[in-house]
């Protein structure tokens, strides 16, 4: 063996050696632990190409897709791995055994939170684990606090529509902050469910409830432990709106989710939280919502503010670079969403994205509503197919004013679709077979989810599913720690990594 | 600060002045690049599960497709990175643009071959630099050795349709061996091409061609420099057979991708190789084209050969661990592949896929025109609209036989597009518009690709595009110098970090 050979083997070990020590000598004591929902790496795409054109530059063009405020600050930490997120009996994971891998560190079925595919053991989270160490915890998401992400941080239940019981177990912590979206089931829970008003569980436990901005942001200045900041108006099932619908009218005063990971990180490092240190889950879960809609630009309107979280995150990394840990990751892709579309080819036109004003959500509870009931006025109910959507200037204008989507730039298919989708909509009857309205409505408003189609993939973007898809979805990490999250690896992974980094617990999963 | 902060701080900068020693002394002797052309991670997760499945486990099954024997060995490297494909005027890449980027370190436009994106600056591709410093170098590929991703390393050109000139610059390199598909212009290409006689040039500068299996395979015992080996049978553009067509009539001669990646072993490690240290560069580029035609089984099919490839190294590897660097990653995603389909939901099932006997290639030159031949001799070519697929049992015997399709699984919409697909296929002629058409078809057989398009979606796996797609495309690395390959970068900087780690040069591109 040459001397260069033995020179490499013994400087590997001595690395080796040094790296056990440094890491061992210092777990990182303020950790975040961020979580785009059904974000992969189509999604991180998308997006940057997405900020590239709304920044005035090019997404077809590498030199501007380079340039760092084209960049997402995810993408541009120093440390990506990439983990695989099958679940116990799926290749397509649900957000419940998802979590629950990289919360607890155990595969389970879709459904289940905190526990094993029997549903017999029931595991601690690595923020129940952080806690018990003396850590301070925080959980902020888009999505309500009782939903399967966050859930997994705290809760054991065989499933996650169990979201009473959920919310009393998050009654139960003693973490000092959630914040976010609301409750789903804070009272009134029937059987299998707890029936427990989870209000007054809070109270009774010590939790002050904030819902407006004026006392959310002034936890800022004064910190308070066991605080409960709810966003005082609510889109979807007791969820924050989408990042794009925030400056419509009610929404005005809500916290983004950035600001909302301000106020956490202020509350957690307040009242001994230096000291303590601290752990702090962030998902921005409508991305997934969106992604399940197959809208393109609320999927990138949450992507952004979850990126501008995790610049939150950055910011205090910047003051505490040797004690600071991040780690941001998806649980799976969701939409099957794809940076590129067969009616686009080669080229891209993302400017065609930015005439949409609203999220698909908005959209269908406002102005669809309003156009509806007018037809329904005008015809008095009578149904006569085709209807003439191309003659209709009222939804022609709407195509128009909140998606920039205008007739004449379609071609027929598009056109015939748009058709199609419009008489399902108003009606519930087209000339389509059941199996195909499935495929291209599945479970969502036929006019709304076309529009987005077609929108989208004139910019180029596509789409094959509603679901949550089976690609493994990268994960990206900065500060103390960090290095162990290179490398190709299974969501259990995530847990134990952080178990054993954070220097709280060598082998996860630890049973409760 | 600290005493534990102090010593990190020391510690990292005691590892870093390590690595970097560790790095210098101890660059790659022996590198193997393989690229998977179309590859990315959508690629790779679909042929796990499928490998799950062919190996009598479920695909849906966290524990099954956890095991080892399920899992590809380049997933299961120790090094994963991640990097952007974007070209200088395009999100989506096209293969000579990124290869020009990971050959020779520089940003190029779409067609472009090692030379900048204003056509007038040529650079040198990593394998040219290690031929200057001494090292062997061996060119593999399914496809045609004068296609766009071999082309890089060894030719600057505007266009890459120029392939009499790519070939005229291929029989120049001195490059020790080519290996894999033939040439597709090696005579009479016109201009602004050239018009060189490879065949006659490549003996004039000492290159044996060899086109029998026997005699390339003696290459392992009687390695030589010098050598074009040529499959003896090639399927299309003169590129190898899918690999799923290599046991089909013609083609039982043939080496395949991994038997041909052990000759190169063989060769570049003989005649002094051992000592001058080599070059491999193997690509897997018919994964690519079967990803455009939107073929799953194709695609898996070929990526199994390139991973068994991959495997040839790891065997190298094993004898050399430290001097051995293997890197494997892709130019670019291909068609827009996703792991789950609107009509599959969460639910997987790949055990679907195994009754598709062949390629989309294979069958449209066989199968298909000889039953559209038997249809037109029946009807005289007079068109009925529409054709009754349904009623065809030849038509309906042979999807069952070749793809395992059977008729009465099909849901309605599935029949239509069948049915729409079968009548254009036979006369050109259906119901739909141009645009849907095209949408639904591309430029492929559109009874062929529908088959496809059904047989996939019924497995969960989804389609958008016959093009390339933008998606960032994993790394994976192992072996000396692998660290290197850790992070989230750029296409160009993987010349870059090879040219550095290999100790071949410092700072690329490198002009010609």
């Amino acid at each position: 063996m040459k001397l260069r050979t033995n020179l490499t083997v013994i400087m590997s070990a001595v690395i080796m050696a040094l790296t056990v020590t440094a890491a061992n000598a210092a777990a990182p004591k303020y950790v975040f632990f961020f979580l785009g929902d059904g974000m992969s790496a189509s999604q991180v795409q998308a997006t940057e190409a997405y900020l590239t054109t709304k920044n005035g530059y090019s997404a077809t063009k590498a030199a501007d897709l380079l340039l760092p405020q084209n960049r997402l600050n995810m993408s541009k930490m120093p440390v990506q791995g990439m983990q695989t997120t099958y679940d116990s009996f799926a290749l397509m994971t649900d957000s419940a055994s998802a979590g629950t891998a990289f919360a607890c560190g155990t595969k389970t079925q879709s459904g289940v939170i905190g526990m094993d595919s029997t549903k017999t053991i029931s595991y601690k989270s690595i923020a129940q684990l952080a806690k018990e160490k003396g850590k301070k915890v925080g959980i902020v998401t888009s999505v309500s606090l009782d939903h399967a992400t966050p859930a997994s941080y705290y809760a054991s239940v065989t499933s996650r529509s169990l979201m009473n019981n959920i919310a009393t177990q998050l009654a139960n912590t003693g973490y000092e902050f959630f914040g976010g979206g609301g409750l789903v089931k804070p009272t009134g829970a029937s059987a299998p469910d707890t029936n427990n008003n989870i209000w007054n569980l809070l109270s009774a436990n010590g939790y002050l409830v904030k819902n407006d901005r004026t006392s959310i942001l002034d936890l800022k200045n004064n910190p308070r432990d066991k605080v409960v900041a709810i966003n005082p108006s609510l889109q979807d099932s007791a969820a924050m709106p989408y990042a794009i619908d925030l400056d419509m009218p009610g929404y005005e005063n809500n916290l983004s989710l950035a600001e909302m990971t301000d106020v956490a990180v202020k509350v957690l490092s307040g009242n001994g939280g230096f000291q303590k240190g601290f752990f702090l889950m962030v998902e921005g879960g409508k991305i997934d919502w969106a992604a399940h809609a197959n809208d393109a630009m609320a999927v990138m309107g949450d992507m952004l503010d979850f990126d501008n979280a995790v610049k939150v995150a950055l910011d205090f990394y910047a003051m505490h670079p040797c004690d600071t840990l991040i780690v941001v990751t998806g649980d799976h892709e969701t939409g099957g969403m794809t940076i590129g579309h067969a009616t686009t080819g080669y080229t891209a036109y993302y400017d065609r994205l930015l005439g949409q004003k609203n999220s698909f959500q908005y959209f269908g509870t406002t102005y669809w509503p309003a156009h509806k009931a007018n037809w329904m006025a005008a015809t008095c109910g009578n149904w006569t197919q085709p209807d003439n959507l191309a003659n209709n200037s009222d939804m022609i204008n709407l195509l128009a004013s909140e998606f920039g989507l205008t007739w004449s730039d379609l071609n027929e298919y598009q056109k015939l679709q748009l058709e199609d989708a419009y008489d399902k909509s108003l009606c519930g009857q087209n000339s389509n077979s059941t199996a195909k309205n499935t495929l291209l409505y599945g479970t969502y408003e036929p006019i709304i989810v076309t529009i987005t189609h077609i929108l989208n993939e004139r910019a180029s973007i596509g789409w094959t599913s509603y679901s949550h898809t089976g690609v493994p979805v990268p994960v990206f990490a900065k500060g103390d720690g960090a290095r162990a999250f290179n490398g190709f690896y299974d969501n259990t992974d995530i847990a134990k990594k952080l178990g054993a980094v954070m220097g709280i617990h060598k082998y996860l999963p630890v049973v409760k």
